[in-house]
């Protein structure tokens, strides 16, 4: 059997609380705080991004591990924050390793581990799971690993704001995992929809000059007469003289609709939820009343923020109850009827029904039981560092697993259930069964501390790194790895400088291009 | 056993002969033409981007094969041209294919079937391939598709200009493949570099204020000024009143360093073929002195342009040489002195006598006769097209197979070998064995009719394309799918709509997010 042997979160040093924000924009702190359950957002500094921040991570898993950097042979990145078009984030995170690990494994250590992003949302981290699993699984001698690392940002002011977040989850991933083994059923559904993206856009340099000439209060010269002054020439050097008539822009933050976004994961999980079981009853292994969700001790939903598991999962509650005919007994007790689609007169009221009857079923003590047991340990680190998109699952996981370690929970041999989503759209489920040497693995999680040892950044410091006015650390980073700097040579231009740091005043040489430096 | 049972190929239907071109830049045609093997390049029309041409060559392969679409489970996309940054391009794909089908497999077809984006620049597809066979390997039901799709786009005027090219392959992979089996080891070899890539390029909107103010001639307005005239508002409706200090760009062009590109090509190949004959070695199906390319009948390597394989594999051809030791045999019949570190001052001095020593060995008459067996079938589609970034290997192959049915080869049985490269950087080995119905699958391949009946255009309307001055299509869509529109409207700013195009003048309704008509 294969599965997760272990996983090491890194979670950035600086986190704005999020009553801050909740003053700073007149929102109310008690509809952020218990109706979404957050409570502080992490931060990247200036000097992180998504390879430092995965690269981190793994780093934490391969210490702890003592893991020879040769042994690996694969790293599969999660994201939805690749630094670049074409190379893989992941090479960022490949080199920084090597350059960390070469005094002592050797200079060509890493050097036959296969790479590779992997882009859907929030659910490209389980897409990396699975195919690191399936591959894993055809040799006994493999180990890989999964590495998911995001920044979640919103725009400053949007509804998405307060939900941010950011950081890395890595998971090591081998044969007799001493976590948990994961079941081959993956359930999966998919519908590609605009929820949530970060498309391309051009704008045409036309118009840009308008903008500016506006801004400018010039009103004499038209824009085409700018526009005309560009030099004919192929070469470019500014920003403008670029031979496009457009500017390809990518913004950091999404295109989203927040609303739409919670109907689409809440039929892609229910879909995903039910392939999954078809799945297991065409193998043999249930009927179609055997319990599901009853066999999972836990569940681990995909949380952009910490409550939107307990808002969502009402559904598949119901489902559940339906499928192992507790259905009616359940609705009798709380007087709940279910809405039929032919009592409306038209889809969009019946949808509103069906909402408030889905509203109603999370308010009864049984449903509240449910999530008191089942869904809320999943929800303790999410509430301090927000939306991870790519890893957001996985914090829920650790968390869940965390807290039952704490507790004292009773959970080898059992069952949690893994409920993924990404925006665009698309949901996974599976399953994975809890391992008798969990406690060995989970005590080193530390995650309290992790949390707890974090610096709080006032509001006029989080605005100034959100809007990218600020190039100086605002925490001097010390036994991690640091973007160092970018290029601005011709072409190497965009190309991103890494180095480790031990303490603020000694970092080791800056990761360049490795090929280049054995050249010489 | 499994593997790719059939494969098609969309390439769109503009091309720029070279010889205009080279004309038009005032470069040697036989340079191009003779030198790197080019002859035309393929230019995506107006209404053609990655996720159009993915499904074209699915809905082919689909059709040819008349699949049911719920029998597919997985549609893994490898490309380096991603529309957007979170939500995969994939699902793009995967909501054309259910419009088109819905009709004939019903609403939900293609509801269950995992979709994902790879990236790694040109072998994120050979990714998608192996992750696709060792999941269909797990169950004897499972179909899957891979399919590639890239828009090969450089600056005009650059050195990568001439090896632009565009287009899409789908394969489908499943048990019992009627084309080629695949055999289990994947060489592999990484490193981080930066040879080419499409970095994030972050350019503050001062600068770009000082740029426009200066072509404008406005000299009593400082930049400073214009900035600060940007009203401090949280919602953001032009270009410069985002809420960021800087624009994020992206563009579609790489920055890359041709020689350099060459130089990681050949060190990646040789460590991935090394890493594929250890793996075999261990494995115990060879041992050292075992010829690996002698029992591949033909090579299919990557080819960024035509004659990229001939000029590269050389040291590959010396290498299995010397390990089945005829390498004195031959230097001494050809005169030919392979030179050693130790007789060089320093390593620079040692890689030039070694570059010098590689192409003295592209000169030889057994060489040459190597490539005329093993390479240069591959090169034929190539010249036609150009480079299709992640396709292009599997275009590589295509030709090879297809040239290899017009001339009756006996190639039942036989190995091909693959050599996969990703700037970057990473490369992969596989061995394919050609199956006894492998002809039967290619003479529907159809190369020599689609390269046929493509139009050319002329210089000027290249560079109206390329520049994205022009937004009316060359030729009109019919028998494949379109880019309708690009949403300007809130919350949906930069969603992508699609149809399906019987004729110019009959299209079907348009792909919006099919979840909201469902909801009607």
């Amino acid at each position: 059997m294969v599965g997760i042997d272990d996983m090491a979160l890194y979670v950035p040093k600086l986190y704005l609380p999020i009553s801050v924000l909740a003053e700073e924009r007149n929102i109310s702190y008690e509809k952020l705080n218990k109706g979404l359950g957050l409570e502080n957002l992490a931060i990247p500094d200036v000097h992180e991004d998504t390879a430092t921040m995965a690269a981190n991570a793994i780093v934490e898993l391969m210490e702890r591990n003592q893991l020879n950097p040769n042994s690996i042979g694969r790293i599969y990145l999660g994201t939805e924050s690749a630094l670049d078009g074409a190379k893989p984030t992941a090479t960022y995170v490949l080199e920084m390793l090597r350059r960390k690990y070469r005094d002592q494994w050797g200079v060509h250590c890493l050097r036959n581990c296969d790479v590779v992003d992997l882009t859907f949302a929030c659910v490209g981290g389980v897409d990396a799971l699975q195919n690191t699993l399936d591959w894993v699984k055809s040799d006994p001698e493999r180990i890989g690993i999964v590495v998911c690392a995001d920044f979640a940002k919103y725009e400053l002011g949007s509804t998405g704001e307060y939900t941010q977040g950011a950081g890395a989850i890595a998971l090591l991933i081998s044969h007799q995992p001493r976590l948990m083994t994961i079941d081959n059923t993956f359930g999966v559904a998919t519908m590609g929809v605009h929820d949530f993206f970060k498309p391309k856009k051009n704008i045409s340099k036309l118009q840009l000059i308008k903008e500016v000439l506006d801004l400018a209060g010039v009103d004499h010269i038209r824009p085409e007469e700018v526009l005309g002054n560009i030099p004919e020439t192929l070469s470019s050097h500014g920003v403008l003289d670029d031979t496009d008539s457009m500017l390809n822009l990518r913004k950091d933050t999404p295109v989203f609709d927040g609303q739409y976004s919670n109907f689409t994961y809440q039929n892609r999980i229910r879909e995903a939820f039910l392939d999954f079981k078809n799945k297991k009853i065409r193998a043999g292994s249930l009927n179609q009343h055997t319990p599901v969700i009853g066999n999972w001790e836990r569940l681990i939903f995909h949380l952009p923020y910490a409550a939107h598991g307990r808002r969502i999962a009402s559904e598949l509650f119901m489902l559940e109850l339906s499928a192992i005919g507790k259905w009616t007994e359940f609705a009798t007790a709380y007087n709940l009827i279910k809405p039929e689609v032919t009592d409306f007169p038209d889809k969009e009221t019946y949808q509103q029904a069906y909402s408030q009857f889905l509203r109603a079923v999370t308010k009864t003590k049984a449903y509240k039981e449910f999530v008191l047991h089942k869904l809320s340990k999943a929800e303790v680190a999410s509430s301090e560092v927000g939306n991870m998109y790519a890893c957001s699952g996985f914090l829920a996981l650790m968390s869940t697993l965390f807290e039952d370690f704490k507790e004292g929970a009773a959970i080898s041999g059992k069952k949690y259930g893994f409920i993924g989503y990404g925006s665009g759209s698309k949901s996974k489920v599976f399953e994975a069964t809890i391992q008798s040497s969990w406690k060995e693995v989970v005590r080193h999680f530390d995650l309290n501390h992790k949390l707890s040892s974090r610096k709080a950044v006032d509001y006029t410091t989080y605005e100034n790194l959100h809007r990218m006015k600020t190039d100086t650390s605002i925490l001097q980073p010390s036994g991690e790895f640091q973007l160092s700097s970018i290029s601005e040579v011709e072409m190497k231009e965009g190309a991103r400088y890494y180095e480790w740091v031990n303490t603020p005043s000694t970092s080791s040489e800056m990761v360049r291009d490795f090929e280049k430096d054995l050249a010489k």
